[in-house]
């Protein structure tokens, strides 16, 4: 398992109740592929959201966005982390 | 205050060392703008570094990175959150 920062652009005007619907359609079903996403932050003003996880691999975490009808434009690894 | 995600780009090959002196050079001085930066994460293959944080302003947080050494390419408020 390894952490990941996802990025989704375009989102311009999302609204609480998006994100926590986008972020409940994640959880529903990231089992399948062994991904949690932990955290989310979202610019409504830009339509920047960022979402952390762990996982065994950016595919896995795209596949599980991509089902919840959310793909990602960018997908790091981050092994380094400070909290 | 408000919660700001902030990227550094251009930080290919950055180590854990690398990483945690950074972010203690952005501790040492925070206080000084009301600043507090709260987690970080490191993609050192891309050279891509997230800092998040709790501030008054963008501005604010650039100020701190900016004294400590690494100014931030972006700086996005991010007023929704999940965690």
């Amino acid at each position: 398992m390894a952490t990941y920062m996802d990025v989704h652009t375009g989102m311009k005007g999302v609204t609480e109740e998006q994100l926590r619907e986008a972020h409940r359609a994640d959880l529903a079903i990231e089992a399948d592929e062994g991904v949690h996403f932990k955290q989310a932050w979202a610019d409504p003003e830009s339509g920047t959201v960022y979402c952390l996880s762990e996982a065994p691999s950016a595919a896995a975490v795209q596949r599980i966005h991509r089902r919840a009808g959310h793909p990602a434009d960018e997908i790091h690894p981050v092994p380094l982390t400070i909290q």
